[in-house]
């Protein structure tokens, strides 16, 4: 059964690739599985029917016969489960794979999303400019302390895997401050990550959705 | 093999249960599974030994045999993929309350932690009342949700899972807030967590590290 994402309808960021729906698309791309995808408005995300998928109303979501399911790590993780290609078969490999997606999901990418958050949600009080500091800072240590493990590997254990997946695409959106800059060799990890065919061709789904609107629109 | 798993030698929350060594602590007891502790010291959980078992220098690790893991999330998913009581058999409950795993860990205790992080790194600043409220209103917002979705239910999805071990432990840091008691199925929810045997052991078991040591030291 081909299963159905959602995806935001109005990409906030054109097509930069930065929406959590690239993890699921890219996922399936790597794993090799078709997928369709629904476009859902920022309006019908709040909405119950879009609600009874996410309750916290975002995207993306997974559609699969009866199964629905919401977070994108939690889908990636199931997309790596079922098919190869995301997760080693050796029991120990596939638990520090999966430790990696935890790891950018909980301890690399909140402060992450934390200097997002302060540019619009507070960007326009007196601290704003001060604070980002703080945050970069934040994420600087850790970004430092992720660079000493990777050392000069290609990816953080061995094979590729649904934890670098989830890696890069946390440290992807830190690109345009500058700070994933500063640490050179996870710069060059995330340029790997974003080099995968299995990447370009989910970019390029999602890419398509904000040129095809504005072609129309 | 009994599992060994790092703890606070001196904990920052003075036995309160809030680190998280109290969530692996919790899977075990569930999962019915003895385990050893090894106590770490701040200064050492910055070292190359320890850093070695967790890159980012933090607790809890997770060792068995020659297996390695750390980040909370990816030890309690472990101990619950091999051991009954924690994760439902049937495959899409299951995925449903893996879901609940990472939706605890990256949607509802991320602006949690913000909270604390601010008073902590940022409580001097004359920016630190104001924006503690702001905090607060990002957690109502996500709490009103979720408590939407739990109704009135006992559990997020069916039984007890590892997503509500996750999720009460995430909410538990907000009581001294006050933001919890705002929303008394949430509050309810908490305590039903709380109240489960396994938490009780668990939470003797932390508290016993903290009260050996008044006592001694």
């Amino acid at each position: 059964m081909i299963p159905t994402i959602t995806a935001f309808e109005a990409s906030p960021d054109r097509g930069q690739g930065l929406a959590r729906d690239m993890r699921v698309r890219w996922a399936l791309e790597e794993a090799g599985q078709p997928y369709e995808v629904r476009l859902v408005s920022f309006k019908a995300m709040k909405e119950p029917a879009h609600r009874a998928r996410h309750p916290f109303g975002q995207i993306p979501t997974y559609e699969e016969g009866d199964l629905v399911l919401f977070e994108s790590g939690a889908i990636v993780f199931h997309i790596a489960q079922r098919h190869a290609g995301l997760l080693p078969d050796e029991p120990n490999a596939r638990a520090r794979a999966i430790t990696w997606m935890f790891a950018a999901l909980n301890t690399v990418e909140p402060p992450i999303l934390e200097l997002q958050t302060a540019k619009f949600a507070e960007g326009d009080k007196p601290w704003a400019g001060e604070r980002l500091q703080l945050i970069k800072d934040r994420i600087r240590h850790r970004l430092g302390e992720l660079a000493v493990r990777l050392g000069d590997a290609e990816w953080l254990d061995g094979a590729f895997s649904a934890g670098d997946l989830m890696m890069v695409h946390a440290l992807q959106r830190l690109k345009p401050s500058g700070v994933l800059d500063e640490f050179p060799s996870l710069a060059a990890y995330v340029a790997r990550g974003m080099a995968r065919p299995a990447y370009q061709r989910a970019f390029a789904a999602q890419l398509a959705v904000f040129t095809g609107q504005s072609a129309t629109g």
